[in-house]
């Protein structure tokens, strides 16, 4: 099968491209912990011809994700909410590279808030393209910056971003909440009684984590069960604060993998929530359906 | 005016020291920064000598603080409320130190909240026997930790601990959100519009915290205002979770210094709510009050 296109899924942290053909179909893939943040200012281009040098640089590259943030290759603007694949594919950013590949650079999605506040995604937006089937949809994607998005009929009407992952990570490795803990083990009970906790919202968030440090005082946690149970309310409060703006009744689709999304899943399980998974290289399908809206593929 | 006593306010970051006469009068004092987590295990004891070694051996001393915690000199058992002044000199634990000082051990007090989970103070309890003066009374003591004690006839009856000074300046030093932020100055406006959007607690706290970062990639602050905006966020969440278990229509007494707790209380005035100042060396009352209570000093 003939390669179509690349597709670039360049984030925070990791680097992903993909050789792809018809009907998204994943020809060759690879990925490297070079996301944005390790790449030195104007090494953007060096760093995508180490990896894909080998491609044919006379194929379109379409490229999402953090790549395109203040600390990114080119800076793009956003595009407003309601936002689907006519609007984003109407907003690409051509982009010559040194050696004359054409880079598409896919613009992030801005929201705001009923409270006014400004929200933004950047590669999320791909991802829903991917997996959008139609009608009203609810999508999550659970992971550092995670994030809770309303579709209707295949366009992003609003989201919301919960500091879930960075905030647990931040405490447990820089606060006198850290300090007991040990080991890595995932002890699921304890896991539990933090969501439960955090469901109850008894308090508010930042009287109920200092628990974290009480329990195991009066040897009502071990230490080496600390770290999920902090996990257990810092992902327990993002449900409870969720889902007071997000429906109940209806079937979330995780954007992530089942397996590394296991814990964050159980806790919506607990919330009463439904939750299903969409396929992994959404992020290439999205990709595929903008370039094709955009005329850069057939 | 003779020596009565001695009194140590010996907390985690710093070493307090007094000199005590009749009625609580304080003849000499002395500080470092020398609190528990600086102290190497054993050395207790030479670090005490080594600030007052030249105060006299026969002076009882009386100590209250993180002393007394896990992490302390000797570790004692918590208080329960509801704790008073005479549950708590009745609970006084002596310890002769290598050069005879005979030093009183005033333990921390304990509570469960309304969900169960177990709350714990060590050297607040000793500030609010300072500065109570009978009837119902509500104290608030702003800082890495803030406590909001509710007080009836001179009896501790519960409190609840937020984690807001060290959340803070863990999501300042060590999240994203720190990442735009630049000098030291506080912008009263970014503060209180921080206050202003966490006492409507639109979305959560998980949520809300991140626009510190969108608010600047909007233009909508300024990177100088951003660490007073998220300074108001969180101040501003404690605050509205605060007041959902405390009551509104009563004056708070502040147990900190009127310059330290300045921003602290313009963000609780927001509120509503009421407040007043105790006096400065309320610990030093609180000690003199359970040495006369226990009989160590006449």
């Amino acid at each position: 099968m003939p390669t179509r296109f690349i597709a670039l899924d360049w984030g925070t942290t990791s680097f992903r491209a993909y050789r792809v053909g018809d009907d998204a179909t994943v020809l060759e893939s690879l990925s490297a912990p070079h996301g944005i943040l390790s790449v030195a200012v104007g090494a953007f281009d060096a760093t995508l011809e180490s990896h894909i040098g080998a491609w044919d640089v006379s194929l379109p590259i379409l490229a999402s994700g953090m790549i395109t943030s203040r600390q990114g290759w080119i800076e793009l603007p956003y595009v407003t909410t309601p936002a689907n694949l006519t609007s984003i594919a109407g907003a690409l950013h051509v982009h010559t590279s040194n050696r004359g590949r054409k880079i598409h650079f896919v613009p992030g999605v801005s929201t705001r808030g009923n409270d006014g506040m400004p929200d933004v995604m950047r590669g999320e937006e791909t991802q829903v393209m991917g997996a959008s089937k139609g009608g009203a949809e609810y999508f999550v994607t659970p992971g550092t910056h995670c994030k809770w998005i309303n579709v209707d009929n295949g366009a992003i009407t609003g989201f919301s971003t919960y500091m879930t992952g960075e905030v647990f990570s931040t405490l447990k490795n820089h606060s006198i909440l850290g300090r007991l803990m040990t080991g890595d083990t995932h002890y699921e009970a304890a896991f539990e009684k933090g969501v439960r906790a955090a469901l109850k919202d008894a308090g508010g968030f930042l009287h109920r984590i200092f628990s974290t440090r009480t329990l195991a005082l009066f040897n009502e946690l071990s230490h080496d069960e600390l770290a999920s149970y902090l996990s257990g309310q810092v992902i327990g409060t993002e449900i409870a604060h969720a889902t007071a703006n997000h429906p109940m009744g209806v079937r979330y689709n995780i954007l992530a993998s089942p397996a590394l999304a296991q814990h964050y899943v159980s806790a919506m399980k607990l919330a009463g929530l439904q939750v299903q998974f969409s396929p992994p290289d959404v992020a290439v399908t999205g990709l595929h359906k903008i370039a094709a809206n955009a005329g850069v593929i057939p």
